[in-house]
C-alpha cells in the first residue's frame, strides 16, 4: 500500500497586500507532500527539480517519510519558478512571471518501487503528464484524485477530457468548475462534470469553503474564519494533501469518509495561509491539527429537532 | 409572550438575468412575517402602508396569525416602492428606483396589546424608527434582534451607533460588516462590532452562508447549494424571520439554540429565492421545511475521530 503524489516542486516569489516573500520553496507537489505526511507514510513523490533546488528541502521531506526516488534532479537545468501578486480579497491574484524551466519537457518516470500505489494524487500539472503516470502504473490504484486548473482547459482540453475519464475524484475551484461545464450554477456545473468521468467532484471556494458532490449527494465544508490570511499560495494543494492523506491512512473511500477527509483538508489549508509558503506546514504538530479539527467541529456542529 | 416584528411592507419590481416581475408585494416586514409565522404565533406586526396596499395581503397574514393592529394604513398616500436589477452573480444588484412614499414620515406606534413583547425583530429601516419602537416598549424584551444596511451607515451613523447599544443581536451582510468596522477580515470586523453593543453578530454572506459570532465563539451555516437562484429579494429578511421565529417558539436564547435558529433561517431563505417575491413562502408546508432542514443536516454533518 502506498500513496503516490505527482506535482511540481518549485520556487515561488509572492506579494500580498501584507508583505512580500523572497524566492521560497513552493509547488503543488511540495505542499501536498508536507500536508499528507501528517497522516500517512510512505508518500512516494513524483516530480522534477533543477540543480538549484536545495538538497536540504528534499532531506526534510525524506525525514517525514516522503520517498523522493521519483523526483528527477536535472543538474544542469533550473527549477520551475512562479511569482504572483494577490489582490486585497486574497482570492484573486495576478501572475507576474512564470519560468517553466525543468517542467517544460518533464517526462515523469514511475519507479518500480511505486507500483504498489493504492492512492494516487495528481497535483495540478500538464494533463499529459498526469495521464502518463496513470498509464505507467500496472495496477489501477484504488483511488485516483486529480487537481487541475483553467489554464489546461484553455490549451489542453482534449487531454484533460480524456484524463477525466480515468480518475475518481476531480478537484477544481469554483471558476474552473464554471469554465469546464459552461454552467454558472455550481449545482448544475457539478451535475455536468459528474457525467464527464469523475464519480466525485470537489469544488474549492477559497475562504468560502468547499463542496463535495457525488451522485445526488452534496456535502459542504466551511473554511475556518481567520483573523488574517497571510498568504493563500498552496492552500488548495495543502487541502488536497490532507484529503488524500486521510483517505490513504484510513483506506476507506466511502462518501462518508470523504466528508471527513474534506474537513481535514480544510483544517490543513487553514494552517497553510497563516505564513508565507510552506513555513507553517513545517511547524505544526499533531496537537495543533487536533485542536484545529475541534474548531471545525465547533464551527458547524448543531442540534436540530425537526419542527 | 409575543414576537413583535418591525419592518417595511412594500411593492417591489424585480429584474434578474432570468426574468422580470410585475409590481409585487415585498418589504422586509412582509418577508419576516411570512417566514416567522411558520414557527410561532401570534406575530405582532408594526409597519405602514398606503391606501394602494391590497387588503387581501393583510388578510393573508392575519390568517397565518400575524396581528396587523400596528400596521398603519395611510389611505391617501402610496406604499413604499423599490425596483432593482440583479447581476449575473445574483449577489449584487442595482437599485433602479426608490419611492419612499409612506415611509418618508413613518412614526411607528406600538399598540398597547404589543406591550407583552418578549422577542423584538427590527427589520431594516431608518435607525430612528427602530429606536422609537424600543423606547415605546415599557418592558425590555428578552431579545432584540436588528437588521440594518450600508445606507444607514452613510446617512445616520450616530443613530445607528446609539441603536447598537440597545440590541442583543445585529444582522448585517459581509460588506456592511466591513463598512461598519473598517476591517476587511470578517473575524476582525466581528470582534470590533461586538464591542459596539450587540452580544451576538450574524454576518450574512448570501450564497456563501452565514456566520454567528459571540465572544470567542463562531458558528457557520452554509447556504443550500441550489440549481437555480431565481430571485434573491427578501432572502435576508426571510432568514431573519426563521431565526427569530425559532427563538420565539423555543424561548431559548442560548448560543447553542441560536446555531439551530441560523440553520432554520438558512433553510427558509433557500425557499425564498426559488420564486419571485414572497410567492414560494406562501406555498411551503411544514413537511417541506422539515425535508429542507434534513438536507442541511446532510450537507454539513460529518464524523471525525481525531487523528
Amino acid at each position: 500500500m502506498s500513496l503516490v503524489v505527482v506535482g511540481s516542486m518549485a520556487f515561488d516569489a509572492i506579494e500580498t497586500p501584507f508583505g512580500k516573500s523572497d524566492k521560497i520553496i513552493g509547488g503543488a507537489g511540495t505542499y501536498i507532500a508536507w500536508s499528507a505526511s501528517n497522516f500517512c507514510k510512505p508518500i512516494k513523490q513524483i516530480s522534477v527539480v533543477g540543480g538549484d533546488f536545495p538538497q536540504e528541502e528534499l532531506d526534510k521531506l525524506t525525514a517525514r517519510g516522503v520517498v523522493v526516488e521519483g523526483v528527477q534532479i536535472k543538474k544542469d537545468e533550473k527549477t520551475f519558478f512562479w511569482s504572483g501578486r494577490y489582490h486585497m480579497d486574497m482570492n484573486t491574484r495576478d501572475t507576474l512571471e512564470t519560468q517553466l524551466n525543468v517542467l517544460e519537457n518533464f517526462q515523469p518516470v514511475v519507479p518500480e518501487s511505486y507500483q504498489d500505489c493504492d492512492f494516487l494524487m495528481l497535483g495540478n500539472l500538464v494533463p499529459a503528464v498526469q495521464i502518463s503516470v496513470i498509464q505507467q502504473l500496472r495496477k489501477r490504484p484504488k483511488l485516483i484524485v486529480m487537481d487541475t486548473m483553467n489554464f489546461w482547459m484553455e490549451i489542453a482540453l482534449d487531454d484533460l477530457k480524456n484524463l477525466l475519464t480515468m480518475v475518481d475524484v476531480l478537484m477544481v475551484n469554483d471558476s474552473e468548475a464554471r469554465e469546464l461545464s459552461h454552467e454558472y450554477s455550481l449545482v448544475k456545473a457539478a451535475n455536468k462534470i459528474l457525467t464527464m468521468g469523475p464519480k466525485y467532484l470537489i469544488i474549492k471556494k477559497g475562504e468560502h469553503g468547499a463542496l463535495l458532490f457525488h451522485g445526488n449527494h452534496v456535502f459542504f465544508a466551511p473554511a475556518l474564519p481567520l483573523e488574517d490570511v497571510f498568504d493563500p499560495t498552496g492552500a488548495g494543494d495543502t487541502f488536497a494533501g490532507g484529503f488524500i492523506g486521510h483517505l490513504a491512512r484510513t483506506k476507506d473511500i466511502s462518501f462518508e469518509n470523504m466528508k471527513t477527509a474534506i474537513i481535514i483538508g480544510s483544517a490543513m489549508a487553514s494552517f497553510c495561509v497563516e505564513k508565507f509558503g510552506t513555513q507553517r506546514l513545517t511547524e505544526i504538530t499533531k496537537a495543533d491539527i487536533d485542536a484545529r479539527l475541534e474548531e471545525f467541529v465547533q464551527l458547524v456542529n448543531f442540534d436540530i429537532d425537526l419542527v
